[in-house]
């Protein structure tokens, strides 16, 4: 089994190689800014991962796991318009650096490209591969939508967080892990279990993210700590304080226009006194727990389940 | 062979029937009220016939027929949020009626369910048609962004103009018909003959559409006259009169704020002395004539030839 630094390097290299049009410049400049804009090519190193530990050759999954990374940054380009995100890893948003109309259209190239990337594969494949990465693709929208509509409404509960997360996140890990079982030629058994295993892993993952939002290290976690709390943003940890707090407290806090500093050590403390943050850790480790316990089942040598257990449990000790 | 009305009704039809989730509704409802908001639907009906043309069954092309109509209507919503257009087909545009993020997030989902449209068929033929609609969005895009371009640029020529129009509108109708060919089983000589007639008529078609805008009848061009010389849109006619007046009197009312009437008068009158009207209607008749001659190397049978001949002819004295 590859390591996983390994893996990362691959991908980084295989995103360098790819060859756009020199013309028109206004449309591929940002799609090659936004993919060489790094971030941590968890998706397609899960594609490689799933592959090589079934017997498959890397190589065999590189054009189904760039595919899946472009997918990935097509969501975050348009997301960061709907969103009006100035900042992404670091850098201006395309539609800071250039304009609106150019992160919509490249945004829209990319799609496109992704799919062409998905569906380079023997013709025996095509058929279940752009099955699965469409049928993905839509559930990502859909999460999107429920993201978008969960800001307007007062109810939401946690349930129903947990499902946007499935769709808006979690479905295009399990979809990355599954697209390199195909790749390997694995059987219906293997596939949905590495899909379970990426599912699984991507709900702790994002749990993890709004974890970090507000407990992360300022030091380490690379954004200013508190942001979902100054933009009244829906996480597991706001939802479930909503639903427990009945002081009056946090309705308060949420929405006002009080010093930034305030409104976070306001809503943190009721965070507190809910033990809302250690609660939200166990779920995560429960979460990472049903991953591991999927991939076991899988039955994979020793080194390659090892490589699973890690991603997951470095995953859920991340800092940033 | 069947009528044109036939074939439009048929896609009517298949259009109504499409399936959408019942949630989230607000990312389906936008997807409906576009694909039913109305429109030609020459795209479809030119994949419907060129199928049953080459002796396919009709129904064997639906799906790729409804596809590309969900790829134009999807390409249509995005660019009427880079334009900021508040009105398509009498109707508020989406981004007007809901918002933008509504507007791109539906969009997206447009472009993923036109590609499992096409995608919808016989493994043995779903290379060749995921090949040429992922080819021919590239195209568009390229045409679009370059449409973009243009609009700063003082010195767009008209060979580049129509390079624009091929990528951005042609080679769509381009793809419709080969689409319909593939679906029907035809050689790569018939497949090749029809991406060339469609791609011809589809040059013809644009410019008739920039000719409506200025010398249509303002009784039955549904739009009002004038829209393309009030907003210094780079049409064919703008072009080649910025090319040709060396009076300085174009480059005056280009960009100038007087009164829409005088500068609609202004500029069609400088059209008028340079005889571009005419011209342009030239040029039109000449692309149609070579769309006809092509489609009639196909060596359809009598009836079918009409068929694309008629639809040819109807498209160049379209007065809407």
């Amino acid at each position: 089994m590859y390591t996983s630094e390994y893996l990362i390097g691959y991908v980084n290299k295989a995103v360098r190689e790819i060859r756009y049009p020199d013309e028109p410049d206004g449309l591929y400049e940002p799609i090659r800014y936004t993919l060489d804009g790094g971030g941590k090519r968890i998706r397609p190193v899960l594609t490689l991962a799933a592959c090589v530990a079934l017997g498959g050759d890397i190589d065999v999954a590189k054009n189904q796991a760039l595919g899946i990374e472009m997918f990935h940054n097509f969501t975050l380009l348009h997301d960061d318009v709907m969103d009006k995100a100035d900042m992404r890893r670091g850098k201006p948003t395309v539609h800071r650096r250039w304009n609106e109309s150019t992160a919509i259209l490249s945004g829209d190239a990319m799609l496109t490209m992704a799919s062409q990337l998905v569906g380079r594969c023997d013709v025996a494949k095509m058929g279940e591969v752009m099955m699965l990465f469409n049928r993905t693709a839509m559930e990502v929208y859909e999460g999107q939508q429920y993201d978008m509509d969960f800001e307007k409404r007062p109810d939401v509960s946690v349930n129903e967080y947990i499902e946007m997360i499935r769709l808006k996140t979690s479905v295009l890990l399990g979809c990355a892990c599954e697209m390199g079982a195909i790749m390997a030629g694995g059987d219906g058994c293997e596939r949905s279990l590495f899909y379970e295993f990426g599912l699984k892993m991507g709900l702790a993952f994002q749990l993890q993210d709004d974890y970090l939002d507000t407990y992360g290290d300022p030091a380490v976690f690379g954004k200013r700590i508190g942001g979902d709390i100054l933009n009244d943003k829906k996480t597991w940890l706001l939802i479930s304080a909503l639903a427990e707090d009945d002081s009056g407290r946090l309705l308060d806090l949420v929405g006002s226009n009080i010093a930034p500093e305030d409104k976070i050590a306001g809503v943190t403390g009721i965070y507190n006194e809910l033990n809302l943050g250690q609660r939200c850790h166990d779920i995560i480790d429960r979460y990472a727990e049903e991953a591991i316990d999927t991939v076991k089942k899988i039955g994979l040598d020793e080194d390659a389940l090892a490589f699973f257990v890690n991603i997951v449990n470095e995953s859920r000790c991340r800092t940033r």
